[in-house]
């Protein structure tokens, strides 16, 4: 039997798009038009096709899929591929070749005036000249972080008919959409126990077990899937298929990587970040399949707080080093997701705001390295009263070196302006954290005024340590459409600038990776006059958010208490900064944005 | 029997307060010190006292039901109470009272380093000298809009033992949390239908329901809820008791309006976004029930869109007018939204940035309206090039018409500064939009700065039909730390304004309702050289957001193509705007905010 792996990439609830993707898929066209020679040439090969989880509609829909245009939009797209079927595909395929495209997509019941009923997520079913069948429900729908599936879904049901086999041509597949092969204490079963227990433990239980995923991607998610697709073809005993999307919305990226393991051995690996269709013939491969019991339920929550953190390093825990691997990985993420937002969006004209400090040297040298011919990228550099000549030449050296046009808007005149306006008109000077936000502020503004004039999108420069501790100014430098280094403690900045240097000559400045980290809001300042060193301040940071560790767990690893209560209580007071903050590029298992939701008024817990 | 119903209202996580709350309630100390004949007199009766759904906790606790040291704090405080109820209540009420406290409260099960394995959503009984005793768990997780409680809660079941029934002292409570109550499509059974038919429908099936709630407020909620309750009454023959909790957190408010209803009878009314505690005998309550078979399920997702639309004007549809009733429920709940987060977030002194319409002169009047005595409240006016003489004296007018302070900060000489700095430094003349946005960034600049310099909380001035189509400049007139208007279209904003000038003294000039709505960021400019009429445009947005109506559906109203064209374009092309917006006080069924999640990169729908 041939298993065709389709690693889609398209935008959601593009019905066009989806559809010429399925006509061009098929290369019905030329398949048409070809002599019975040429045509045994031509790649849409016989068996099984399989396209990844809601590859009809596109994932994740969020409120969409309640929309009206949208369903009515879906609902006549489904009537289109059955007439398609009925029409074209049936007539072509009828004496050749026994194909069978299963789909990840949406199933609604809706009433009279076009309200959803009932949505499910399943997979359909299409045989040239047939029409979509159901043949399967996702049974175990994700409600943790960034995902509210059973918020609109309804989940498949645990009787002995619905166990999720399928049988095509006396192919026996087992059926499983993304969430469905990591079961948890949060379900009430397991669809893959179910499976096991209910097969007998026969020799050759399946032929095949299918995995169609919308699966986002985040830093060393892939060895867990592989591990897992493991387990599961060595239970069954027969080769396991993982079909991934590949795709950027908003905030969650999905990475493709596809794969096909039989036993502990990956027989197949497609790419990351990029569509790709593969065939393969199961009967090629050869397996050997491990001994295995049924598979054991995590707790989705300890699952969320994989730690990031080294808790053995003396004398303090550190967060995980980078392997090269890993920047590698994180950087294609970044480009990536920086390029599906502004594609997206209709944004050819990119700038950046450079300080001369790390974090928006990284995001300019970034978005300089996935920059794509017909588009502009522009750095500007608005110098203020206690801005460096290290900072001037720091950004002119970065210019420089990676071939970005730099423009300069300084701030000083305007600075004054303001600071006369308010003695004049009020009175009082201005000072302190009012005199410091306001020189944020106007950088903001001017950025945004050049953005405006030039139709370019602003990329925002903020770092995950800042987020977390709300080190920042709200529409200062906060400002931006999206965030790429948001989900990066600044410890990860420069891991990821010494990666970049490593890899791409130096690209940036040695200065820059080596100076002190400062705001240049007033005289002298540095980061670490507010906040601890990044190194322990990082830790701590991760500690809350991703293993939400305890004010007594983390003194006991040894942090001072003095740090641990001002970083704590930082973290605390600036959710409301979170809160009007753009999308960030999600690279980690527990990130800020959509799927961090914490209340905003003030506890009294700490 | 006596019931005591406890509407209480106090912060989520506040376990101190939380405390202090029970001992007041219970008033221990009085009831120890007092004499035999005064303990008869005390206010602490014996029977049923029910406290609302979460009450132990706080709702909506989102991510913060998950954080250790919050599930730590907690199960500390859950044994005080017992602790509390041993040492202190036992021995105090030994010989006397009969007295069985229900409150809703959270349950955990927790793993060994003290992670969550189980959490439900529960009612506790305590009795004086016991422990605290999970007597139910709710059915039903709502999971729609802005609620998530499937992401984090575990449902109760629905076997024979777990009716929900609680007997004590020979007393019949039919027990329900919130949702329980509303069963729809999206559950698979129904704890109402579940009771009755277990019951077998005899003559007295329970002596009470009670309905435990944290029920977020919006218009005309408190009628379906009577509804219901009487339906439910009549169903189980026997009283129904709501307790409702009063509270502000972030968007969501919580109205109290506990009630008790004897059939279709309402016996007892608590106050609307105000704590209290009532006894009632319910001996006394005489009561006549009507024949009343099972309930019927609702669609959970149709019961989202109830139109707020009149269908039936001619010869377009229009929004639902407002009663003055309903006007001053709006009223008092953006008072009390306001008062909430200003308090939990430490802030004692506001500021509005007036721009002589009518959204921010509303916004100034609501404040000062709601302001307490040891509170300030400023406003700022920024004329700039294009405001007009009418803004001017609007501003001043309405400054001294309510006695609020008026700072004028002119934005003239630093938008000249900004121009010419963009002319020197780029060659570059900023004009059209640019030039329009850079003066509202001015404006919140200088808004900001002065909230900064005065500790002072900015309010947002911006309302839902604006928020809709993004007519509003991201960092500008956009800015604030929580949203009064955001949830009321332009035409209701007039209906509110022209109601408290009916009751308040035509505290608004009649000039600033009279005059045509404009941005003033241009010559001439108004509202609608860009927009339909707000008497459309609000239409239209509702039925978009709420309704979901599709685009053939507003043409079948009437709508012009063209006029629907550019307002779902525009609506659709301002979701970023939406996501980086502050917090918007929720008072209708579907607003912007944490329960709207729509994808922010543009799809090609449309």
């Amino acid at each position: 039997m041939l298993i065709t792996l389709h690693q889609t990439h398209h935008t959601i609830a593009d019905f066009d798009g989806i559809y010429l993707y399925l006509e061009k898929l098929l290369d019905v066209e030329k398949y048409h038009n070809a002599t019975e020679k040429e045509k045994t040439g031509l790649s849409f090969p016989s068996g099984i096709h399989l396209f990844p989880e809601l590859f009809l509609t596109g994932y994740p829909l969020k409120d969409l899929c309640l929309f009206k245009p949208f369903v009515e939009r879906y609902q006549k797209f489904l009537n289109e591929i059955n007439t398609w079927s009925e029409t074209i595909l049936g007539p072509l395929y009828k004496n050749n070749k026994k194909i069978n495209l299963l789909l990840g997509a949406l199933h609604y019941e809706i009433n009279e005036s076009g309200i959803p009923l009932k949505i499910e997520n399943v997979i359909y079913s299409l045989i040239p000249g047939k029409k979509l069948e159901k043949i399967y429900v996702k049974k175990l729908l994700p409600s943790y972080d960034i995902f509210d599936e059973a918020k609109y879904f309804i989940p498949g049901g645990n009787n002995p008919n619905e166990i999720g086999i399928y049988e095509w041509e006396n192919f026996k597949i087992f059926t499983l959409i993304c969430e469905d092969m990591w079961p948890s204490n949060r379900y009430d079963f397991d669809p893959v126990d179910v499976c096991f227990n209910s097969l007998n433990n026969t020799h050759q239980m399946v032929d095949l077990i299918i995995n169609l995923s919308a699966s986002p991607y985040h830093i060393d998610k892939q060895p867990q899937r592989i591990q897992r697709g493991s387990q599961l073809s060595n239970l069954l005993k027969a080769p396991f298929v993982y079909v991934n999307r590949v795709g950027g919305e908003d905030e969650i990226l999905f990475d493709g990587n596809s794969f096909i393991a039989t036993g502990n051995k990956i027989v197949a690996k497609l790419s990351a970040f990029k569509k790709e269709v593969q065939t393969f013939n199961i009967n090629n491969f050869t397996a050997t399949y491990q001994a295995e019991t049924a598979s054991t339920k995590t707790n989705v929550w300890e699952s969320l707080f994989k730690p990031t953190i080294n808790f053995e390093t003396k004398p303090l825990p550190t967060l995980a080093t980078w392997s090269d691997e890993t920047c590698a990985s994180v950087l294609a993420a970044l480009s990536f997701g920086f390029q599906e937002y502004a594609g997206k969006n209709g944004f050819k004209h990119f700038v950046v705001a450079l300080s001369g400090g790390l974090d928006s040297s990284l995001v300019l040298t970034i978005v300089k390295l996935a920059l794509k011919h017909d588009q502009t990228l522009t750095a500007i550099y608005m110098p203020g009263f206690f801005s460096s000549s290290l900072s001037t030449s720091s950004a002119e050296d970065l210019c420089k070196n990676i071939n970005v046009p730099l423009r300069r808007l300084p701030i000083k005149f305007i600075h004054s302006t303001v600071k006369n306006l308010f003695k004049d008109q009020l009175g009082s000077e201005l000072t302190g954290f009012t005199d410091e936000n306001i020189q944020s502020r106007f950088r903001g503004l001017l950025l945004y005024a050049w953005a405006n004039q030039q139709n370019a999108m602003v990329l925002n420069t903020s770092n995950k340590s800042e987020l977390g501790v709300g080190y920042s100014t709200l529409y200062g430098d906060s400002v931006g459409a999206i965030s790429l280094l948001g989900d990066l403690y600044k410890t990860e900045v420069y891991q990821l600038s010494k990666y970049i240097n490593r890899v791409h000559d130096n690209a940036i400045p040695i200065k820059i990776i080596e100076r002190a980290p400062s705001a240049e809001l007033r005289e002298n300042q540095t980061d670490q006059d507010s906040l601890p060193p990044y190194e322990r301040l990082d830790v701590i940071l991760e500690g809350l958010i991703s293993n939400y560790l305890s004010l007594e767990e983390l003194v006991n690893l040894g942090f001072p208490k003095v740090e641990l209560d001002k970083t704590i209580k930082m973290y605390q007071n600036s959710e409301f900064k979170r809160w009007q903050f753009c999308p960030i590029i999600k690279v980690k298992n527990k990130s800020f944005g959509f799927g961090y939701r914490m209340p905003l008024s003030k506890t009294n817990l700490i």
